[in-house]
């Protein structure tokens, strides 16, 4: 037996907290195999992505746990949202630190169990290992999508216009919250913008809409600018963002009248926001804007894709705007 | 540009080093998506395996990086080899410390492509981040099996013979030879242990060929005792195994003989051969035989299947030994 304080091991942790994620997906095994067995339908494909994040980097020290499991599984959703994909469910790779407070490991399986459910997503495999470093997670998440109907980043045509779903920068500022850098911000604008940096919503419905209307898509995560220089660098074209186009919450206006971060720079380079940001030809637009109302979600079409390299941000009076930075790179400062 | 020695950036580790290794597999997308497509051929099952290492736990701080990256890559395939799959692609999830050795980095890469190339099996995807912690992977494999014929660990039957493959024990002596404990032992003989640990041997022409002849399968990666016990455990079956009867190499004799480690324990307990545990009806006996000389593999019949619980070792006078450890579990000393 173990007192949640003395943390679970490996056994123990699969057996008793990660076992019930599995429920619903016969193919799992109940996590006492070596591997899970999967079925991928007839006529779809398998789309498969994977997102890692270490504490001190990708989420703060007091995060709540049971929210950093929330958002890694969100962030890899998000990412098969943006491919159009139906997801079918995740692969844990847990790296718990020496010593870990069992009752932290509870509260992040039950984050993960949350969504799990909430998303009708099992958990499949994976392996879980002590580290002596900060804790380490990787998720590999599959899904299935109609085959040949993967949306990609290449695809983006000179004369599509430029979409994005709900509002941008909020998970930014929500940073800027969540480090206390946000004073003068009042607490519910706060709050608002710190659950949209720590709980992504990914845009599944959205993402499953858009083969066939979408020429290219991906999700914001780098920052708007930084994103969408992907979908141009490998549609080999370029962009141009309206910043009058942009949709902004009230918190984020808030956000940027109380001088939190560097306003117009951080919306259009943070990144974290989970958006989905997609390319598609002018004739779409009506069906877009029904599918906004069908789903009840904002979808703003924010710029035009042009020929050339790179990404332009115009200015209000129509004049190119320049920008400090471009998105976030690991492994320097 | 980056000099080797500054290391690489996330971009720069996927555009220069990591997308030759997704060469041949057109769904990796040259690693410039958010994620990949893979094809599941109708009439096959996808089988999904993950493995995370972690500097200092799980390899030596100075072992090759290119023999980590092998070895990680190696353990997946084991896993997939177990259950009778057919390897497809892999996923790699790579922590590497902030402020590492660009020259590393390549090495480990190196590493990763040479058995990326040599089995076969592309790089599909992954996520590539700093850690302020060691140096930590996951690797997530992909395979397929034909329908209904993977192999699990639940399936083993009282009267069922347990097999294994190659020699037990290698890795385990090879692990201290690696960390100098292994005084004694002459160069020739702690070079092909220590081999034995840092660079297993998946066996995938046997993992695929076991299908139909084997009830239940695993490998041994926490060591023989342990790993039989997890067959034992799910099947609901108790096992026999015969000291006698177990396959050891001529450097493992020589480490017993020397004194490394502890002798007949570390052969049963130690971990990491990666050898195929497989348990078979008698009537698969001479199937087996031949599959061996096709193979060219040593296959040895070192136990027996009974009603029960647990897993009791046989000394050469047919009484019961008695082992002090059972397997590595993580997060305990």
């Amino acid at each position: 037996m173990t007192s949640p304080s003395q943390g679970y091991d490996e056994f123990e942790l699969i057996a008793r907290l990660l076992r019930p994620l599995a429920a619903g997906a016969p193919g799992a095994l109940d996590l006492a195999d070596d591997a899970a067995l999967v079925d991928v339908p007839a006529g779809r494909q398998l789309v498969v992505t994977a997102d890692a994040i270490v504490a001190g980097v990708h989420f703060l020290p007091d995060d709540p746990p049971a929210q950093i499991a929330r958002k890694l599984v969100r962030v890899n959703l998000s990412d098969l949202a943006a491919k159009g994909a139906h997801p079918i469910g995740l692969i844990l790779c847990a790296a718990f630190p020496q010593g870990v407070d069992g009752a932290w490991q509870e509260a992040f399986v039950a984050g993960l169990g949350e969504d799990v459910r909430g998303f009708g997503v099992p958990l499949l495999g994976g392996d879980t290992v002590a580290t002596p470093g900060p804790a380490t997670f990787s998720l590999t998440a599959l899904g299935t999508v109609r085959r040949g109907r993967m949306i990609r980043r290449a695809g983006a045509l000179p004369g599509d216009q430029i979409w994005v779903s709900g509002t941008v920068g909020d998970a930014a500022f929500g940073l800027h919250v969540s480090t206390g850098q946000a004073v003068g911000l009042d607490a519910a604008a706060a709050e608002f913008l710190r659950g949209r940096y720590l709980l992504p919503e990914p845009r599944l419905e959205l993402g499953r809409a858009l083969p066939g209307i979408a020429h290219a898509a991906m999700d914001v995560s780098d920052g708007l600018v930084g994103d969408l220089g992907h979908i141009c660098e490998t549609s080999g074209v370029a962009a141009v963002i309206e910043a009058a186009s942009l949709p902004l919450s009230v918190a984020a206006r808030a956000a940027m009248a109380a001088g939190v971060g560097d306003g117009l720079a951080t919306v259009l380079t943070g990144g974290d926001d989970y958006e989905l940001l997609f390319t598609a030809p002018p004739t779409a637009d009506r069906r877009i804007r029904g599918l906004s109302e069908r789903l009840g979600l904002r979808l703003s079409a924010i710029g035009r894709i042009i020929p050339g390299v790179g990404v332009e941000v115009e200015g209000s009076d129509g004049r190119p705007l320049t920008l400090r930075v471009s998105g976030y790179r690991h492994f320097r400062a």
